[in-house]
This record gives C-alpha cells, structure tokens and sequence, in this order.
C-alpha cells in the first residue's frame, strides 16, 4: 500500500524554494501535514518565494544541495514524503550542461539513495512533458507512451529531456530494486503566483506582460499557432499531494492544464487581462536562441492521472493568468 | 574541414582494450598511423584484448580512468583524433547504474572536455541503435529521425539508451561551442573475434555455440521471429576510420550490418556453421532478467553513413560468424 495521508505526515521537497515548492508545501501544510522541510541550495531557489510560509512553526527551510549526500541524508530523516524538484531547465542547461547533468541525474539519484537509506516511504518525482521531446514528430494527443522525440531540437533542450527520462528510471528502479514507492508527474509548462524567470515557456508570459506595461507591442515568434499547454502552479501543488495520498506506484503519467493554447491566443488573453495594449507584432526567431517552442498543435492528455491518482486540472487559463497578474501587480517579481 | 588523415595521424581511442578498440587499432595501424593510443582503465576491458597488437611501437597502452580529468587530458595530448569507446551497456547499467551514469555521461563528457582543452581535431563518439529504444514501437526501418521509444523497456536498457542520447548531445554541444568537429555512429549490436561477455545480444552467439558445444540444444527465447541486427566488428574498425577521414562533422549515423536476422535464422546459421547439432528449444523469457530482444520486425538503416563518410557494411553474418567461430576454435575465449 503506497498511500501516505498527508494529515500528519512530514515531507521534504527537494528544491523547495521554488515556484511548484512554495505552493506545494503551502497545500501540504493546509491539508494538515505534521511537517514540510523545504531542501534548497538557494543558487536558483529563492528565499523570498518561501518567506510567506517562514512564519509557519510546521515549515522548515534548510539548506542543503542535492549534491552532497550527507545533507540529504540528514533531510530525509524522519520523513515519510520526499518530492525531488530541484533541478536545471533547457535555458541553464544551455549555459551549463555540466551543472545541470550533475544536478539532473546524480541529484535524483542521491535523493533517491537517501530517501531508501532513511525509511521514506513514498517519493513523487516532479518529470516533465520534456520526456516526449520537441520538434515536428510532437503532435495530437500526447500520451504517457509517446516516444521521445529530438530531431532538430537544440542540444540542450534534449540534454534536459534525457535526464528526465534518467531520473524517471532512476525512480523505477529504487522501486524495484529497494521497495521505495513512487509516482511520476510529468508537468507541463507551470506558472502562477511566484513564478521565476528560468523556464523558456512561462518566462514568455511575463516578457508579454512587460511589453505591454511599457506601451510596447508584445512579440509573437512565428505566425502565432504553435501550441503551449500550461498548467497552473495550484493545480500541481494538488497533483503533488494528491500522488502522496494515492495507492499508485510505479506509474509515470501527465499534469497538463485544462487545455491546450497558442501563442497567439495567450498573447491576446494576457493582454485583455492586463486591460488592453497594442496589437502583438509577429516577430522571426532570434537564430541561435534556446527557445522552446513546439513545431505544431498538440494536447498533453491528463486523463491517465486522473485514473492513477484521481487529479484533473480545476484553473483555467484566463483564471491562473488572472491570478498571476494580480499578484504581480501587488507588487511582486 | 574536419577530415583527420589516418595515415601518419595519432589516435587515442578512450575504452580502447575491447573489442571494438582492438579491431579500430588494427585498422588504424593498418591504415599507417603514426600512433594509437589505447586508453583503457581495465576493469571491463582486458590487456588480453589488445595482446597481439602490443608489439606494434605505433602503439601505446595508456592505464587511464575516464572519471579523471588529469588522465584524460594526458591520454589526450598530440592527439590528431579520440574515439570515446568506454562506455557501460546494459547489462552492467543493471548492476551498477551509478557507475553507469559516471561512465557514460560525466566520462564521454570528460573526454570531449580534454579533447577539447588539447586541440584534437575530430572526435568519432561511439553511439548506439539504443538511441532508438525498444519495444513494440520498433519496427520498420530504423532511421536516424527515428524517436527514442522506451513503453515497457526495463530501467537498465532506458537508461543506457539515455545516456547515448545525452553523449551525442554533448558531442553537438563541443562543435558548436568548442569548435571541436565530431561524426557519431550509431553502432548495432558488435560481434566478432575478440568478442566479450557482456553485450545482452552478442551474448546470445556465445551462449548458442556453448550449448552447442556440449551438444545441448540452443535456446530460442520467444518463438524466434525477433529481429536481430548486428555488424561485424571489423565492418566497424573501418567506419571509425572513415569516420576520422571524411569531412563530415556534426552528424549522427547509423552503423549496422548488410541486412538484419529472426533468432531462429542465427540460431540455424550458427549450428550450421558449427557443423551441425541439435535443434534449438523454444523457451520462455526468464522473468526479471535483462536481456535485450526487440518485439518486432525491423532493420537498422545504413545508408545515411553512405552518403555522409562513404561507409557500408561488407562482412554478412555467414562470414562474420565463421570468423568468430575460427577464432573461438584456435582456442580464445
């Protein structure tokens, strides 16, 4: 029986000074976890997206880096939950393949020795749609047994999906070899409250919104039809959660939003949220730029984590960028 | 221009004292190096490997660790060309995948970061058809857009293939950062003289003859109908040279032999070729036991390194095989 009910329970989330840490441990600690540790090395982590919680006598931050087994053998103590985000998206991964390979791979390798050295009783690795690659093959429904595609995509960008792959297996095999449950989110691209300035994707929504804060007409690269499927930063919170309580191990499956949305919708939608601005202007690629964008249209398909865990997205996009923009123009970056 | 001359040019082939090391030596000597250099640390590959080459002065036998730097830079210095061979496969990933994912990604990483610092001018990474993954979605010809299909594969043989993935991406990013011009061959499944004990599928040959042997019947797992393509070790030695000697860069191609084989066909060959014996006995898999057979019908496509370094395969099975055969018989193992 793999489920851990989160009332009472302790969790440590492994890169927690992040915009899915921040709110995962935010639900954890209203659905009455005993304890949630956030684990951050604090090089992309902040403190402030975690200072909301600080005054919360159930959440801890300690800080550690998943590099050295010690510190991770010492945060795993005692918990019951361990949930591994830390690691390097395709824009760090460009810039530094030898940080983000070690924090990637053997990040997620150590996290998981310490989680079975210490009794933990159940992990939830925080994948990515990244595992189903880029490029013209990704198309349709994407499904958890869609094959990874790379052709024409930059090497970083596949550097990034590989070791998802790695640490899916890597996942796999602690269950198998060494009994430690698991569950396997693939997120799709997150925003929301809190959101940073690393992921290609999430990162476009806040470039759209300074746009349009200056007068200026926000870009649109390409004709505006490509795909982006985002999932609000609540609702994976929940999935998080959720993969805690379940009884499913062993299994890997999608947490994409309600619907997929092109670039040239977002763009209208954001602006209309912002109360209006200048039409975007359509705009070429910036050679030799990382910029993940999909070649077609595709639906990352969530209802296998429906059947695994009982989780389907609740926030749409004109409600999560709604919220987003009210939280940035309280006064927040 | 990133052809390297063979002939009065210096070699160092990382992960030299294996099979594909020793047969590539040969061919480079053969072709009139000046120097090879065989790096090797010798935990899987042996000095027996490269005994009958060792009186050859262009040839050197360098003890080195693909985990050290200083090794790697020494090994690598004067050198016209490296050819990162060493490399975990899946049956020892299964075992150790710790040191599989140092060896495979930080070692070729490593490797590319010496050759790199030292001013080697080409780089040949050996890749795999692993890059294309396994089961039921391997089928047809196998081209080199072909995605990375891993449903249903065990963890180990995921993240082998992963991790070829990742040293092709790594060697993408040293030509396009670096400046260090490389070709990558996507080898199918090695056999031949010299052969070791430690490829899943070439495995199988040996495991057919030793059965054979003792005048047991061979085993087919499955009903035989699988397809198997290998190429003969020698084929390869010459692709690695051609490989150095074209002008290609930047390109990843596959290496497999002049046409795939079921299991029941190898097996029927190899009895022949052995001079007869018992028929083959069909059985079941073994469950929990890694070994390596494709749901499908397919071929590996070669002509790819045709039109890129001019290369394709000339030994078939039945001369391979009796070459092995001979060899084994003159009394190696």
């Amino acid at each position: 029986m793999a489920s851990v009910p989160v009332s009472g329970g302790r969790f440590v989330i492994i890169g927690g000074g992040s915009l899915v840490g921040s709110a995962t441990a935010a639900e954890l600690l209203d659905a009455g976890a005993a304890e949630v540790r956030l684990f951050d090395n604090f090089s992309m982590g902040a403190e402030t997206a975690v200072a909301h919680l600080r005054d919360n006598p159930r959440l801890s931050v300690v800080r550690g880096d998943v590099m050295r087994m010690a510190d991770l053998l010492a945060a795993m103590e005692g918990m019951d939950g361990a949930l591994p985000l830390a690691a390097y998206m395709t824009l760090n991964m460009d810039r530094d393949p030898w940080g983000g390979l070690d924090v990637n791979i053997r990040g997620v390798q150590n996290a998981l020795e310490a989680a079975s050295a210490r009794g933990v009783k159940k992990v939830v690795f925080a994948s990515s749609n990244a595992v189903y690659g880029y490029g013209p093959g990704i198309k349709g429904d994407l499904i958890e047994t869609t094959p990874f595609f790379s052709e024409g995509a930059p090497p970083a960008a596949i550097l990034y999906g590989a070791t998802k792959i790695i640490g899916e297996q890597l996942c796999r095999t602690y269950t198998k070899k060494h009994g430690l449950p698991h569950v396997v989110l693939r997120y799709s691209t997150v925003y929301g409250e809190r959101q940073h300035h690393r992921a290609a994707n999430a990162l476009f929504i806040i470039e759209t919104l300074e746009k349009l804060a200056k007068g200026e007409p926000p870009e649109v690269f390409g004709d505006g039809s490509e795909t982006k499927h985002f999932v609000y930063v609540g609702d994976l919170a929940r999935a998080n959660r959720m993969a805690f309580e379940s009884a499913a191990s062993d299994v890997a499956v999608n947490c994409s939003g309600p619907a997929p949305i092109t670039t040239k919708e977002l763009v209208e939608l954001v602006t209309e949220l912002a109360g209006g601005g200048p039409a975007p202007r359509f705009v070429g690629e910036t050679p030799g730029k990382v910029r993940l964008t999909s070649g077609g249209a595709f639906r990352i398909a969530h209802e296998k984590a429906h059947a695994a865990i009982g989780w389907k997205p609740e926030v749409d996009m004109r409600e999560g960028l709604g919220r987003l923009i009210r939280w940035l123009r309280e006064g927040n970056a």
